[in-house]
């Protein structure tokens, strides 16, 4: 009697995940996993080879997929789209070669994500080599770029702060006429930080501690600071102070916008209510609730909280993501869908 | 092209959760969100009540349920099979009423698993009141009891420790016949204990500490022992000593079996092979790799390694599971979809 | 040869310690056991009695102390000074008596923090019952107020979220004259909600969670304010935020003061290093340094770490305490030392 | 009126730390900052140099130390006792130049714990090229060998496990005579892995993570055993699983006595109690009351408890130490105050 719905679709396209090895590419190859549509035929990676289960005992009896180096030539061949979740500065040097040979493109690194190749260089330290592209590439944030996204061949995935950054802003700075100052303070979990051993990020330094990091000069300070300024119209300019939580997976963005005319609550509410009345990722607090990091852990969900002080003049707004899932993996498997024509959600929910 | 593979089955199959609000109550809820056969209709906690997202903010958006004292009736009347995660003795105050009315019943409580009254009493300080249908009640251990569960109308879900324990143990000891000493060094993650205020559970008792508790005098032990004498077909006495792990989920059980005459570890290895061979959710480790807490969260696999000292007398087994899922929530599902026809991994991979 | 320097000086002060069984009432007494010229005297707590080992096993074989019900007359019998770690609206109810028995009183509760009764009952819900001990208390933050609380028999220990913050924005607030507005984005581990059982302390909740509370509503912002109003000899509001991080103890402040002028970094510098050139417990960090909670859990530490924007308009100022010590016991212990002629740090190093 | 008591003795020994940059150097650096004989004048460490409140910015005004490479010319200038907090096979490339200048020595690398430099260069890959003061070097467990401690101008200190499991076992073996079999279920903080950069020690594995590794196979195996055969004066073969704890520092160990007379829990008790009379760092839990590693954190205690099973064959002996203090600076802090003829106790309480 319930035989009929247990009945999977095909899997039909095929992905492959370059940098699986490293938490975000592990992140979009177990995302897949699940995903109804998408059989994942090829992995890859730099420095660690092997059967995929021997990277990441979870996978046991779940994957018999080998890590091998990057190659081009065979993501070509197994594959319709591929994900790249490498550090900046490499994704440039394989996008244009991936593209040619006809791939769909997801990049989660940082490398097309800034439109002015000299911002690129000035945070990131390297010449941009693929000017091309990076005028092409689509910035990979559904919630203001669907359309584009639907017909985008190559994205550039959205940074993780910066996710819950614009997301938490975006509608009130697409309607203020009025911003004294943006302050942006961010906290993440140390996976954002990846999985390459580091002194400063062994449980010893991270348990039970707390600390700001790269203040007022963060790489994604520029990357908020491009599509708030976008949205407002104007130059908009973000003071964003970085900290480290002592948490695996998960972004809180406490952002204090001081206006000079000020706002009521409630129109306050309504405004985001309406800006993201049809987003099935977007969840905006009922007044009064503020998001916590572990209720969107594992999903694909940004909540939103809002406050207002008593003289409406400074604006409270918090966002929560995951910082793997919306702001990194999960994001880049809606671009997917969106890219692919499959349903926003499929595979997210 | 897509949308064929996009067509969610109609969830067909009604169900209801009792004691939505504790911790195991709300790990069934959030499996049942997921599993494209069942429908959650009824929702009911003793002393917590309204919507769901306002107790768990993590369901905001995902449901509109309303969570209400307990009612028979109304189970009875929205649901074809309820979920019972609540303290042991109140179980047993219900489940009379609930099959009397037809329902379908798992109990996630300690009520149904001792086959003896007597040793009930003793472990749990109240006389069992029922039972009648305690010598009805099938153990929900599909790995040993899949049959019986099958055409099953009310299972006892086994308890976190002893799902470990007993699937740790169970290839060796159906085929040992030579031991003198089974030690269970058992480590839990604080979920384990509910989600009821008590200062031994506050972050800042738990964090960076580690405790043995109610050593040799767990109520688990007897329920190992229950089981593990019938797999072995004689008595068969469980050193058990607990500990409170400073994570939230996850169960690790180191097992020390002390054999008179010994064995290989190939043998070993190939007999733990054979027998969990058709298994969907139990992995055997290969030789050298030991299972992390870490790679089971969230899922409901157990996953076991196996080692052997030099003399081989004596057997080091540990087996991991997510406390929650295969300890409590996942299993139940698993039993659900046994008991109801669904493919036994619906809504688990 | 080594015999004189272990002689140790005979502790001829007597503590007494209500509230002994809360978290920061367990950090007064173990402090105060390190205390050379300090004895324990009398322990008692509300609703937990017993030997101190069996309160907390960390005391095992330190003392033979027993925890008692609150008595002013034995407190008045046994002791020269008595701490009070007691929730808030308790202390102004047994203030007077002690006062009035003789002793010196250190109030760890928020009872004689703010001058004016009619915020003090806005905020903690309760009309003041002791307004003329409230003019006498002298608010005990040593770095603004050494020389009254060395002459004080009545101190008002300050709040935890106010000592980092009032810290870290003395040298500026009492300096700049173009302040645009203020933010408090304060962080601080679970253990300064108290030892009380209550759900959202619990590890399953607080664990690899974080979230902001009490947005814009917090009772510590308005002694935040009282005493950054009295530095800037004007009314200065504060934006103050607070969170919840998955640490026991420790507080980091990250402040962001908007300024019309601006300040070059160097002058800030320059002002905060002056500023506390002469106090032990404050650690101006270099320029580019952060602190880290880590850095002052368990010591009475003040770190301070400074940035300003490019346009010298945005200064970021970050501060670290330990909750539990300069946050409250250890700032108690400070206070003591000043008020009994000690050496400021005895204790304390 | 207090002036006396404040008096400060002369800190009249020079100490000089090893591989202070790691988490057990900087342990004893920080340990000997609070000694009240004892001075440190030199600091050094492998690959780490510069300021020490650069490398840890906890020391923050606390000193001018600069760490440095490696010199026994100044070491022997500089110091009257040097710890060595290197990894093994270091130490003893240095040790016989360091006894040779005259000084004192104590090592807590594994390289003299092992009396046979056969087991040595078994279970450590390497042979052992200091077999002459191997012989000379005294073991470093006060509890057991308190009398040549003092004696000694050279000390191995013991393993942070084996000093767990010896302590824990040391009264029940040095007096059963019927021992069956002997189970070390160990668990650990990740600190007592170091502070080398490893992907297996970052925040983002071990947090919400629990596995057992080198399961029977375990380097300190054999210092366990070693130490347990003498007391029990006949070869006692230890079967040892160690486990890593989400936590940075502490270790539990629930070991497994299986006897085959059995022993009365009183008699056990009274055994202990006795045995470890006089000890100031160890201390045997009432009966029902179990060790938890929160309680001996930054302390040197080693807090034992027990049971046994109802027929009395099982003993569980449980034992809790910080790795870092009592299984490793703080005992040898300890073994230097009885070697220079200080209070056993000094700067350790």
């Amino acid at each position: 009697m319930y035989e009929k719905e247990l009945e999977y679709p095909v899997k039909t396209v095929r992905a492959g995940v370059w940098g699986v090895s490293g938490y975000t590419g592990r992140e979009v190859f177990s995302l897949l996993l699940k995903h109804r549509g998408v059989r994942v035929t090829y992995v890859a990676a730099n420095n660690t080879q092997g059967p995929l289960p021997e990277i990441f005992q979870e996978f046991l009896n779940r994957t018999t997929l080998v890590c091998r180096p990057f190659s081009v030539k065979k993501t070509a061949k197994r594959c319709d789209v591929v994900f790249l979740a490498l550090p900046h500065t490499q994704s440039m040097a394989v996008v244009p070669k991936l593209l040619k040979a006809g791939l769909k493109v997801i990049d989660l690194s940082a490398d097309y994500r800034l439109k002015s190749p000299e911002v690129y260089e000035q945070w990131y330290g390297h010449k941009h080599d693929d000017i091309r592209n990076l005028s092409k590439a689509v910035y990979g944030l559904p919630e203001l770029f669907r359309q584009k996204i639907k017909g985008a061949v190559f994205v550039a995935n959205p940074g993780c702060y910066p996710t819950a950054a614009v997301l938490g802003l975006a509608p009130l700075i697409a309607t203020a006429k009025d911003i004294l100052s943006i302050v942006v303070d961010a906290k993440s979990g140390v996976s954002g930080a990846g999985r390459k051993a580091a002194v400063e990020k062994l449980f010893g330094e991270v348990s039970e501690n707390f600390k700001a990091y790269k203040v007022l000069s963060h790489q994604h300070a520029p990357e908020i600071e491009q599509y708030c300024s976008q949205l407002a119209g104007r130059e908009t300019p973000i003071h964003f102070v970085a900290h480290l939580l002592p948490i695996t997976r998960g972004i809180l963005n406490t952002m204090y916008v001081h206006l000079k005319e000020g706002i009521a609550l409630n129109q306050l509410y309504n405004l985001y209510k309406k800006f993201y009345k049809i987003e099935p990722f977007v969840r905006v607090h009922p007044l009064g609730s503020q998001p916590e990091v572990k209720s969107v852990a594992n999903t694909n969900f940004c909540d939103i909280g809002l406050a207002v002080s008593p003289d409406k003049k400074m604006v409270v707004i918090t966002s929560a993501i995951d910082n793997l899932v919306k702001g990194a993996a999960g994001q880049a498997v809606q671009n997917m869908n969106l890219m692919l024509g499959f349903n926003e959600t499929e595979g997210l929910l």
